[in-house]
């Protein structure tokens, strides 16, 4: 069975829990506390050299980092995951943008913003960040202006992979109201089977 | 043809330009200065919302952003990219790390360090990503005395990511000669059919 270590409050490793509700794959979840240095002990660093959760273990030792990734290990060959080349090159373009410029600003503005305390020195970086942040979402408004979901018409691990951090992204002190087709996206994606409570 | 919109200084556009050498495509190149805000022009936007280089225009008006999705879409099908299951999400996860854990102390390190003035205040960013930039290449140091190259036995797109950066990161500070397993694997990537002069 696939094992998932993972941490509840992490967007990353929600992502990873909702395609394999989604998928209908069956797993265990080992809940790791990153945030105790539990991602920093000497037989974690042997399952995942990098120390982060999410991880998944296919089999017995076989560990697969990165919660993208894990995302199309799940979702191969499943409708998740287009199997035409251009759609798979534009699904592939949203994974990497959420990674390198929305998940950086509004995960860790909602990191800030609510796990550390208000005097603490990083709350320095919230306005730099909601400004990247805002850039990431106003991207994604003008995709879901053409389209119905991010890669293209029809859902995929795409969505997944930013409605993680973008549906609790009011954690972090953006103001949605101003996003209109990011909402109305982020009702089609709750709509999907296999959804469930996840999330809500 | 595919035309590449890119900034010859650029790591993250340099992935691309090798890519296409090594898999023997023709290309045109327009060269875009990103530093003098060519990429943040209404008429650039049009193409690239995100207002990023590299950008890949596959046939007029279709365009692909963010480095490693091109990779992908460009090794589509070739050696670099494999077409075994596991041996793909293995590749996957050190894309999603070199954009996420690598490329963002690095390719940053090295821009500041090389491009701002000395007494500009982003220097004092310097000091934490070296820190984060040596951890990245402590877990590269890792994987490459395991295997002969970053996602297994063979040569990759996984490799070209990981090399656009870190055959540079002297510039940015980087002590390569603690990681004596990253430079036999520097030679080795050089050494690949169709590398020519590129990056030397």
């Amino acid at each position: 069975m696939l094992t998932v270590y993972g941490m509840k409050l992490s967007g990353n490793c929600y992502k990873v829990q909702l395609a394999l509700e989604q998928l209908g794959l069956p797993y265990r979840w080992v809940e790791v506390n990153s945030a105790a240095g539990e991602t920093r002990t000497a037989e974690y660093l042997r399952m995942n050299p990098n120390g982060k959760v999410p991880l998944l273990e296919v089999t017995e030792g076989q560990y697969l980092a990165e919660s993208n990734a894990i995302l199309c290990y799940l979702a191969d060959g499943s409708a998740l995951l287009p199997s035409n080349r251009w759609q798979r090159a534009q699904l592939m373009q949203w994974l990497f943008f959420e990674q390198y410029s929305h998940e950086p600003y509004i995960a860790v503005a909602r990191f800030i913003a609510n796990w550390l305390p208000s005097d603490h020195p990083r709350q320095a970086e919230l306005p730099r960040l909601r400004e990247r942040g805002r850039q990431a979402l106003a991207v994604m408004e003008q995709q879901l202006s053409l389209q119905a979901f991010i890669a293209g018409a029809d859902y995929s691990i795409g969505d997944i992979a930013l409605f993680a951090y973008t549906h609790v992204a009011t954690d972090g002190g953006f103001d949605m109201s101003v996003y209109p087709n990011i909402q109305r996206w982020l009702s089609r994606v709750r709509a999907q089977p296999g959804f469930g409570e996840l999330g809500n």
